[in-house]
């Protein structure tokens, strides 16, 4: 029997849903060539990632391996799937492949980063394959809620290995291909020796619902409605948009579509052809003009993002175009957990306007784009694998799925982001644990999430920030007495003098004290004063705050 | 007809979950009489108030007029109605009272400020009235989670008023008095002017469930349980650790409660005898030593606290206890909307470790404490008021509440935080707006929420901290270079330079061209330093930092 093996390893998506990216290895064991599907991103929170831009996962693992790394498949246009593949073309440099519109946003990805197009490649769907290396691999059309999406056969020497990306059962998804059971079926065939399977919707127990089950609801809500109505969904939920507008169109108003991100994603889909029939749309000038029961709006920040149009709007205006009391607001979507704060304040904002806001807490205005738990069985039965892995969760949505597969005579392998598994053999097993992480882009910089930065930035927040000053002459003798400036902390506490005061009069009687073995000592200098300062402020205003210590030496 | 009216002002609780203070006055206009019904706290998050400990309700407005304050009610026990009562006592100083077992709370919160314990006084239940002022109040027990919960009947010389204080229409509420029609509907009988009501879950359309539906599906899921058993819930409510321990005791397990905040309130329970029959409880020394399927822990931090016992029990250890493999935690509560990030973390801390969690989405571990839509509707029902004033919600809750109360015929009156409404003839008319706010627990000092401090924390935490600091001599000519030192920012941008030397190049530049007029101006030369580190900081890592400027002169 040859050495070869098999190997999966998730570098992102198995620890978190987002920042997806998975990697496949086959070769003798620390000589595997690889290919990596999928590169994605995850949002950062002020919790834990305040003035972060974008997350990405970190692929140092894989930037040291770049000569072994065949290429990288991107299964659909989702940012968490394929937000990151510009940021890392320089470290990781392998050709992109993926389905017509998949691949031109990937590519304005790269145009915009200042690279080529050419390292993107276009393929067609299965039967089609891609041989790279070792691995022979095809794009399985599968239904999602944005065009093209892909589940991926990999075939290797040794077996076949199905990686089912995001996915639904959705037999009339409204955009993209339906779920072809027969499809999915003939690929098992073979046999198949692991399934990479989503797992986001693992707690859900009940069959998932078509997208077009919310067309007709979604229109007798509109034609309902009296004054405007805007509704938001996810800008990259396609086939939502669709749906809203097709049916906006039918209650006879007109359909503007405001954000940025929103107008990019419709544009790529028609241009690429794979959304035909959307209904035509106004410019908000255009829709200004228009009697406001005559409109509909279509717009960005259904997750209650700062400065997306849904927040705009409900701090008054975007593009000229204000809301009033009688307009109706929709969420045609789930508010993904974190996320609650930012949406209900919006709300509550609508709420002071007389704006009547619709949620899907009835179930009627918004269905998911993953498979529930029934759902996920149907795929298990119809791709009969020898392993389910389950994948594109949070440690317990893997847990779990890894649970059910049990419960039904299947090995489940528990994989999270950094374990390498060897899938070759009758049993899964850990081949290593690498060690992962997270990379930030924060402003134009990427860097690591345990540089310190981040650390730093929320130490800061939660405890205030004391600088101080002082400076020595040539004879290492303090020059006047130090002084403070203080940022993020009440001026006056419990004495109620200004703090500044207190600080200052208690660092002096430091420095007074203070022998020639700490004033030449710049380390015990600033220890010392940072120590007074820390305690100084806890008996003055009961918190510890971040200091910064300056000294300045004037030299002779 | 006088001229006296009946005026009705949140100051806090109509505008969020939270923090509840409502004035209520009875007099000539500008002259009335005063009480105040509950004094509460709300709870600070990373997202709006990073730092801060607790947040008060801004009770400036009261404290001009304390001499036209009788009183201070409190309907219950709960921090959002009783947490803020030792903080103000100084600014308001009016007597307070309560029911025993709230009296019990309120004086632990005077004696730990050092406070005396006499301001508060213990009150009987209705039909016993304190008289202040021109008003008479009686605490009319209530269904709630905690013991002696109570609304309060406001009789005025124009009109008797109803307030629910937080409810339920609970008929075995497993502690405090069951939910009484009759009582109820006999203080509708003289008629009843307004009912400020609870509108916690006006967007629940079910009816709501009795505590005592729980006891039987928590004890067959405790029974089931292999390993240890750990359930959370709101330290204070009473009624949910009962039902948990008296489910555990069934089940034959040992009953330990866990953190500081649940062990007090069970304690000051017991000791006013509101609390009969509790089990007995072990300490979590002696719970270490009896086989783990035989103890069930009750603990703090249903919301994800960092500090509390769930948090720490998921990273490992709280007072010598791990969980492990096998066990099983229950989330006994529901998470209020933005704390999910918070209990998500510790679910999939948990799932790490092998740890079962079981959760409320199954509807069988968890009842709220708070009437749904019908119920809200059967109190409007039982006290036939002329004016339904929502209270206790978001913006979004209270305007519910009056759409549903204007649907059933009623007169709902939507009054948020600062809306002083009289209530004394047929209509509701609004007498003025006062302006309201938050005022934030830091440390030891409060201070205001548009002080400005916690807007600088969160600027130090999206944006970074430069601090630059130069000296100038005696003659205003600079000392040496500027220099620089950073906060929460990246070491290295664009040009693969230090951040510092970049800076301290441009500093150096912009000095080096400055005038004497810059130079001997202070406010100039800081703006123009800041204003290059900024533009310095955008070009190198594409961020505008916070920016101190600390300039020293050395004085002849």
């Amino acid at each position: 029997m040859s050495s070869e093996r098999i190997i999966y390893m998730p570098l992102g998506g198995a620890g978190e849903i987002g920042m997806n990216a998975y990697v496949y290895g086959y070769g003798e064991p620390g000589k595997e060539r690889l290919i990596l599907v999928d590169l994605g991103v995850t949002f950062p929170d002020m919790d834990s990632t305040p003035g972060v831009d974008l997350i990405f996962p970190d692929v140092q693992w894989l930037a040291e391996r770049r000569d072994r790394l065949e290429a990288i498949f991107i299964t659909h246009a989702h940012e968490d799937h394929v937000g990151a593949v510009a940021q890392f073309h320089e470290d990781l440099g392998a050709p992109i492949y993926a389905r017509a519109f998949t691949a031109n946003i990937a590519r304005r990805k790269m145009t915009e980063k200042g690279y080529t197009e050419k390292s993107v490649r276009t393929v067609s769907a299965w039967p089609e394959v891609t041989e790279v290396g070792p691995f022979k691999v095809g794009f399985v059309p599968i239904s999602h809620s944005i065009p093209e999406s892909s589940g991926l056969v990999i075939d290797t020497p040794k077996g076949r290995l199905v990686h089912s990306g995001d996915f639904k059962v959705d037999h009339d998804p409204v955009v993209g291909e339906a779920f072809d059971e027969e499809l999915w079926a003939s690929l098992a065939e073979p046999g198949v020796q692991a399934l990479m399977c989503d797992s986001t919707n693992v707690f859900n127990a009940h069959e998932g619902r078509s997208e077009s089950s919310l067309s007709s609801d979604i229109e007798g809500l509109i034609a309902g409605a009296k004054g405007m109505v805007v509704a938001t969904t996810f800008a990259s939920n396609v086939a939502r948009v669709k749906t809203l507008a097709e049916a906006g169109k039918r209650a006879g108003r007109s359909i503007c579509l405001l954000g940025r991100a929103m107008r990019r994603m419709i544009e790529a889909a028609v241009e690429t052809g794979v959304l035909k029939e959307f209904p035509k749309t106004v410019s908000p000038e255009d829709a200004k003009e228009i009697p406001r029961e005559n409109v509909m709006l279509i717009v960005t920040g259904s997750q209650g993002e700062r400065r997306a149009a849904s927040a705009q709007l409900a701090q008054g205006k975007y593009q000229g175009i204000t809301m009033k009391e009688g307009d109706m607001f929709l969420f045609s979507s789930k508010t993904i957990p974190g996320n609650e704060r930012g949406v209900i304040r919006i709300i509550n904002q609508f709420s002071e306007m007389g704006v009547d806001v619709v949620d899907d807490s009835s179930g009627l205005y918004h269905v998911s784009g993953h498979a529930n738990r029934p759902d996920l069985e149907k795929l298990h039965d119809l791709v009969k694998p020898h392993f389910v892995v389950p994948m594109h969760g949070e440690h317990r949505h893997l847990r779990e799925h890894v649970k059910i597969s049990k419960s039904k005579g299947l090995r489940g392998v528990l994989a999270p982001n950094g374990t390498m598994v060897d899938l070759t053999g009758e049993r899964a097993e850990v081949a290593e644990y690498v060690e992962t992480g997270r990379t930030y882009l924060d402003g134009s910089v990427k860097i690591g999430a345990l540089d310190g930065v981040v650390r730093d930035r929320i130490r800061m927040a939660l405890n205030g920030h004391v600088m101080v000053n002082v400076i020595l002459d040539e004879d290492d003798d303090p020059l006047g007495e130090p002084w403070c400036e203080i940022k993020g902390l009440p001026e006056e506490g419990r004495s109620r003098a200004p703090l500044l005061d207190v600080l200052e009069e208690d660092l002096s009687q430091f420095m007074g004290r203070a022998g020639s073995k700490t004033l030449t000592d710049d380390d015990k200098l600033e220890e010392g004063l940072r120590k007074v300062t820390r305690q100084s402020a806890q008996n003055e205003i009961g918190k510890r705050p971040e200091v910064t210590v300056i000294i300045s030496r004037l030299s002779a």
